[in-house]
């Protein structure tokens, strides 16, 4: 415990390192945008929120909470699912704000350099207007920073083609809880020297130190691509015809499912929340979608890779398959997939699941999950990365009491758990365990694992003051 | 210290575990084959070798060499350039020859199970034979283990499209030091479900587990692809090229380098030792040349990226640019590029060296490494993956001393080190650190940094057991 005394000159010491413009410590109004993001309604309030400008400032930071043993959570873009950025256990919260400067674009080296609190969207688009790809693309890429998506390890719709945040990250500066600014390696292609800091760093959601700055590859940017809209009489067979896509030998650039709810909800909501409507009808007898994107530099390559997918499709029966090749019409497409998550949650208070099993486990999952919503009294939709196996599925409280939503409801949470570790799956792909998946993870990952993952955050952070109390 | 009668007693317990016929104690010449491996002529005679069939086997093994402190040095196919599978400290060295079977390939996933004795190149043609591809692809590859290349994090020539090892790994079966039976994650192609304990796996250089199963993911095969092989003046213009066809937009599926030594001495090999020369002249005036393969589904796709490449390559007056479409033709490259280092090997003792640059710093670290030839008396062929900015760099003994060789030679060999981490790059690219690299591992990672690995170290191995002394 800390005397007040004591806490006035932290107070004091905090205020000399990054000043009184970037310290909220009474401003209870400014202090509450940090003390939640986008998981369900979670608040937590923070003591004190510091918004360091660079490295030396996150050091000195980290130095005084370690010596005085305070709890630390870092914080990007605040739109975490899994409540990885709320302060559990009060303390300071470190926002990245102002870590927001693109360093260095490397065309040579197809490498870039950038700080942690640059906004996703744009550094794809700096990127993108050198002829080069920054393929990892959350749905929250317009108001998410890239230090929160290497954090959860952040995919999104390329990611089936292109791989996740941790297939770009070669090299990080990061400040260590106890002060220390190490990089985790070397700003190159390939690298077997010790241990990798790198990919251990990322994914494990700011609990093992604090990124300050991150080094990038890259890739040209594809020049060509088109999008096939294809409709399913269940959400069973659309998962089926994802795996067959695969075996005919085409690898698409995105594989959305999203089933016959999410489509309904997010039309809705982008007439009537977002006054943007998108002009697409959908049979009564379409249960579910495919939105399925090709891409490279050839149009005539694409052209064939979709008339296989055409073929394969025929099997299903599933009626015409939309054929998007304008920017108006992709745009749409796009525009649909990526607001299925906030159309839900403006429709009802959800959880957020964020499962994924391999690729041909999906059609039984999606029964799974509709018939334990049934036995546990919810509904849910299902949509997402569904050529990766990563299946978000948001359940809504709609009339659910308080008392079933946090027991009743969680139960079944469990046993979709069970049900996807049975499957050979695990709980999250992209949104990472935090607090919401937490009193999950045991039913996932064996407790000689969790000991191990104790271990590890122990040799980084001995007196546990950063990001407490998550994944484990 | 074990005393004899213990020592007699643990023999027999070995011998109940692993049978009579797996176990060798007396038998030097047969042990000899597991004192080395294929880096330079380091020699260490292990006391015990077993070879156990299964993954309990493995276990109980580890138990009882925790509970005595014996040191446990776990072994592939052999082909190690880093010294990595040598028993530096004696005791049991763990050979993985009897988990040679691959247990699945699941067509519908995408995705194939393991064991790690399984030669690298049975795997390839394996899901070859189905349409799948597994694109790490080691030079030692024909005897090599999938063990050794998780150990090591081997590469090879289409890392440069592909990825190397550790982007085909899912999850692993393991055995810790202490005996206990992890699987480090799920066979799902994203996982953001705590630490990532299976990439820390990888390139740990057997230090931290014995893997037992390895859960890949594949790629459907490509099935064209086509080789220029381009001839340069100087081996600076060829590593200036290479940058310049990305920068094209043309993604090569190899990108390698081979210096006039490296080809003189590689054909004079295949000659005279192989007895199978290749046919290829090279002119007088060529000191380098490059091997650039281009793969995909479509032939005129390969056709336009080839017209680009070459494009590229007028502005270097490298004259002529062989294309090689017959599969003789593609052979011959490739059997001139895998030999190199056997090749080397033949003619004199050599150091290899496999460092990693960022692509563009490339042409300054081969002249560089010329110049530092000539300051510390000695001659070295330049090879590799060029295109990820890996090198490898073989220095031969051939008449200098074994005082220079072990002296002046290895300051030289600290000076490329230091040269290579000027260039913003690391000691290994893909053989590891082992012991061969491990007196040279503070100029490449911080003392922070060697100890969060010890720590890590420390997690997984209390007693310290498995493989000590190599890589920090």
């Amino acid at each position: 415990m800390i005397s007040i005394i004591e806490e006035k000159k932290l107070i004091e010491q905090f205020e000399s390192i990054v000043g009184a413009e970037y310290m909220l410590t009474h401003d209870e109004e400014a202090k509450h945008k940090y003390a939640h993001d986008e998981t369900e309604d979670y608040v937590f309030m923070p003591d004190v929120v510091l918004k360091p400008a660079n490295t030396e400032e996150v050091s000195q930071i980290l130095k005084i909470c370690n010596a005085h043993h305070i709890p630390v959570t870092p914080r990007g873009g605040g739109t975490g699912l899994s409540g990885g950025a709320l302060p559990v256990k009060k303390g300071v919260v470190i926002s990245m704000e102002r870590f927001n400067k693109i360093l260095n674009i490397d065309e040579l080296n197809l490498q870039a350099c950038v700080e942690p609190g640059v906004i996703t969207e744009i550094f794809q688009e700096a990127v993108k207007e050198k002829g080069l790809f920054y393929p990892p693309d959350p749905s929250s890429r317009g108001t998410c920073f890239l230090g929160g998506n290497l954090g959860e390890n952040a995919g999104g719709p390329k990611a089936v083609k292109y791989g996740v945040t941790r297939d770009y990250v070669l090299n990080l500066e990061v400040v260590l809880p106890t002060g220390e600014i190490i990089h985790t390696g070397a700003n190159v292609l390939k690298n077997s020297t010790g241990y990798n800091l790198t990919q251990l760093m990322i994914g494990s959601e700011g609990t093992l130190g604090i990124i300050t700055k991150i080094y990038f590859k890259l890739r040209p940017y594809p020049r060509k691509d088109v999008i096939l809209c294809a409709s399913f009489r269940s959400s069973e067979e659309a998962c089926e015809a994802i795996s067959k896509i695969y075996m005919a030998g085409v690898t698409p650039s995105g594989m959305e499912f999203v089933d016959r709810d999410s489509i309904e909800k997010t039309k809705k909501y982008l007439a009537e929340v977002l006054h943007t409507p998108v002009n697409m009808e959908i049979g009564e007898e379409v249960q579910a979608q495919l939105i399925i994107e090709l891409d490279g530099n050839d149009e005539e390559v694409l052209m064939k890779e979709a008339e296989t997918i055409v073929e394969v499709l025929d099997n299903y029966g599933s009626g015409e398959v939309l054929f998007a090749d304008s920017k108006q019409q992709k745009d749409e497409l796009w525009k649909l997939r990526r607001n299925v998550s906030p159309a839900v949650n403006s429709y009802s208070l959800t959880k957020s699941e964020d499962v994924v099993v391999p690729r041909g486990n999906l059609p039984a999952l999606v029964t799974d999950i509709k018939e334990i919503g049934k036995e546990y009294g919810f509904n849910s939709v299902c949509y997402g990365h569904a050529g990766d196996g990563n299946l978000h599925i948001n359940i809504m409280k709609e009339n659910i009491s308080d008392e079933d939503w946090n027991g009743k409801v969680n139960e079944g949470i469990g046993k979709i758990f069970q049900r996807v570790v049975e499957l050979g799956g695990t709980l999250s792909g992209e949104h990472g365990i935090g607090i919401a998946k937490r009193p999950y993870m045991s039913m996932a990952v064996s407790e000689v694992n969790l000991n191990l993952m104790r271990g590890i955050k122990k040799v980084f952070d001995p007196n546990g003051i950063l990001n407490p109390d998550k994944i484990f």
